[in-house]
């Protein structure tokens, strides 16, 4: 691998190679439980051109290449197994351009969520993807990343107008183009997102914003049981409000916010929730709500009156995977993420948290619920005999049981290597068809590999 | 080809097999301009596993195959130009099942959208994207089809949640599942979706629904100038009013329709528009919209009241092609496509009507302006001489506008053969993606060869 290194100084300022243990070390794991492997060297480029000739002399050499945006990924998606060569994307975050009459941006892949969204309020506008990490937008379309807002205004995937790619054999393409639809050639946009970088970078983003909506309107409920929340989240959607939010945190993890935020939410299953919209028509969805709450025995149902304290709501409902960490220090975080079809979600949380109960794991459950989604977050003591394999199998049985109510096995994090094993349980002869994808566009199989798919 | 037509019979019912020339005649063209072709040989399959026969007996003699719904593609889609098999859908026409509670349906892909609609009703649902003939869903998912309600809705690439399809090869395949977001596997869902048959048979799908909403309301707006509308339509989307469809008709159409449906609207460039929500939403929504259409001069704002009334508006939008071909006997019909970013629209619209005038050619100009996506309708006499040139030289120049300004050749028709030319202009080093893509799945090239991408 010297001679690659002497080939990748050639055209980068040596501040852009590294092979220090900190580099190193920093670039060898991800935010979950997986076991740690560190890159061979990490290479931060500034521009498309540099990524380009990063992925040709990796191609020449055949040695692998794991695109990184900040490591927050909980599947190993950037650990590189393999060693190679990590691309970390932090230096390319410029803005390029906000299109405010297109509602659309066009963003480097290294430029986080948060940062997009400070620069986008000056324009009266957001950006609705919001995983509980303030992760990249390269590493979010990467992962087909989604979160509160899905429910509403869709997953990353239907955020993404346009990509520009390195292919693995250094080409750079554009996947899409600014008009709002398009039924032109073969859908690469979608193709790419959720690739994981298995079939090339992402070095530029053109992605769809929307304007603040002109009145919005946050609120917690809470409920005897998960199922009369989860019920109530089905009424919700049958009766067709158009709900900007709604996420449930159970009574285990209402505590953990209670006592990392400081806050005294009544501890017990609990929906957030939001709406938008203009104000009438807005109050009267808010009124449909407190009636199909109340049916499913809401027992109190508080309103965010002020903008602080919507900001604090959703501020608690993203830190809830860091408040567990920090509430167990010295665990490893592991978050199950399947989506079932919103008629199984109450059957399938239940059963979640029956076999939690029998494994005797700690872990609260939570989640995205107008989409299907929940997760169980688990903190895992590794050091503890026959900790981790209970939880890895307590991960394969809800799995199943989604999957075998026509479900998915990961509704937003992605597959990365921990998935990896459900693949061809969820999609049968289809995973065939992704390999022949991957061996086409990734030949020497470079990028990001054993990741994603088995070849 | 004998020795395939003796296969096909092996295991169809002789009046599943046809060479009559009705039959061959009936394949031969679509509802456009494009020269005629015939296949050699129509099927008729009844089920999945007799595509499946069907794919590997062509499979095996290296013969075409084209898959075939209603044949109102525009783009020569269906038209056997390298001749071989026709696979006819329309035996395959069952709604399989409608899943209320997870607002989705499935069906075969000879269902057409009319046939679905009904039986929606009776569940208090409905299918959104309605083109403007009755097309099958198969071949709206084959072209990722769109209508007036894609600008709330979204496009037929959103309303796929599964297909079934038999591969090149022919297996089958599942491309998704039923829960509501997945970041599992390569997006197949996405890809097979507007693949116009170029990747495998579609035999089945799985398709979103939503509620009939509670209120709705319709209008006709008409103003002094094409521009005045089109820039209307642009600051009801900046001002963020969730409108659930808005077409843009001109002069020449709104005569077309006054004639061929007997109505009286007033001949100036109009807006249809409709809202969907709860009551007081909406009102303070139309009261909003037509501060704004005031505001760029709207001559007269229409409220359609009662539904037979807001049946009939749509219904004159939806027949407006046949308008013109009814009024335009012995003529052929062109219809462009062309989509742009939304800042882009006044301009190109502008520039497609000097080029009109510019060729001599008669035309409406029409459209999902809310997508920024709008047609020229031109009636060729195909025995004029040059006509048929003129307006493929004005085509080629609309397209190249639209894509100079970043929007794409085909907005929801899709590339057939009439827009293969453009795929280079438009995709640039992204075609060579796309051909790796048709190789690897379809590497003999049966599947409607020489459609949407050249080899
Ligand atoms: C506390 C916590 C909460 C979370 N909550 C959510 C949630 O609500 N919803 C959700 O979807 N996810 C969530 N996640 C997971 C994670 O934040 C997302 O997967 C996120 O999209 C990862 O972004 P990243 O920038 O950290 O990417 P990384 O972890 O660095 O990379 C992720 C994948 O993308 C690839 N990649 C990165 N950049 C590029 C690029 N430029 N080109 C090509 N490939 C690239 C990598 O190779 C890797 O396969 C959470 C994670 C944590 C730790
Ligand atoms: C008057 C008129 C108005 C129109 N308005 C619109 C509009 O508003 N929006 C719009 O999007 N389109 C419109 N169209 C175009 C056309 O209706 C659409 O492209 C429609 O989706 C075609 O459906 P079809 O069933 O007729 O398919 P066909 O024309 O039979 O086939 C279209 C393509 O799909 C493939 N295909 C068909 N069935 C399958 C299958 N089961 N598996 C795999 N591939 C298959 C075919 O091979 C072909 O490539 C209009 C057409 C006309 C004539």
């Amino acid at each position: 691998m010297g001679a690659v290194i002497e080939e990748l100084t050639s055209f980068l300022h040596p501040d852009q190679v590294s092979q220090n243990e900190t580099a190193l070390d920093q670039h060898s794991h991800d935010e979950s439980y997986h076991s740690v492997f560190p890159p061979f060297v990490v290479v931060y480029p500034n521009k498309t051109t540099e990524v380009q000739a990063i992925v040709k002399a990796a191609c020449q050499h055949s040695i692998p290449i794991i695109p990184y945006g900040l490591g927050t990924s909980l599947e190993g998606h950037v650990i590189p197994y393999d060693s190679g060569i990590t691309i970390d994307f932090s230096l390319m975050d410029t803005i390029i351009e906000v299109r405010n009459e297109d509602f659309l941006v066009k963003v480097q892949p290294g430029v986080t969520r948060s940062r997009l969204n400070k620069e986008l309020k000056k324009h009266g506008l957001f950006f609705s993807v919001d995983p509980g990490a303030d992760a990249t937008l390269g590493g979010m379309a990467a992962t087909n990343a989604s979160g509160t807002t899905s429910v509403k205004y869709g997953i990353m995937r239907d955020q993404v107008r346009s990509l520009e790619v390195v292919t693995p054999s250094g080409e750079i393409i554009h996947t899409g183009n600014l008009a709002q639809k398009s039924s032109s050639g073969y859908n690469l946009n979608g193709l790419y997102v959720g690739s994981e970088g298995t079939l090339g970078c992402i070095t530029e983003l053109t992605l769809k914003v929307y304007g603040i909506p002109e009145y919005s309107m946050a609120a917690r409920a809470s409920f005897p049981t998960i199922t009369d929340a989860v019920d109530a989240v089905v009424s919700i959607l049958q009766a067709g409000i158009p709900i900007a939010r709604v996420e449930l945190v159970d009574e285990e993890s209402i505590r953990q916010v209670n006592s990392f935020h400081h806050r005294t939410y009544r501890e017990k299953p609990t929906l957030f929730l939001e709406f938008h919209g203009n104000e009438p028509g807005l109050r009267h969805d808010i009124d449909f709500t407190k009636e199909i709450v109340s049916d499913h025995l809401c027992e109190e149902m508080y309103f965010e009156e002020d903008h602080t304290a919507m900001v604090q709501l959703w501020e608690a409902r993203h830190n809830l995977a860091y408040a567990y960490v920090h509430g167990n220090p010295g665990r490893k975080l592991m978050v199950t993420d399947v989506c079932v079809p919103i008629s199984s979600l109450a059957g399938a949380i239940q059963h979640a948290r029956e076999r939690l109960n029998f494994h005797q794991l700690n872990g609260g459950i939570l989640g995205h619920v107008g989409d299907g989604n929940y997760h169980a977050l688990l903190m895992i003591d590794m050091e503890k005999e026959g900790e981790l394999s209970r939880a890895e199998l307590f991960n394969e049985e809800i799995v199943t049981y989604a999957i075998n109510c026509g479900g998915t096995c990961t509704g937003e994090h992605g597959v990365g290597k921990g998935k990896m094993k459900y693949q061809e349980l969820e999609h049968g002869e289809a995973t065939q068809v992704m390999r022949q994808i991957k061996k086409a566009i990734d030949p020497k199989g470079i990028m990001n590999p054993n990741k994603l798919i088995t070849m």
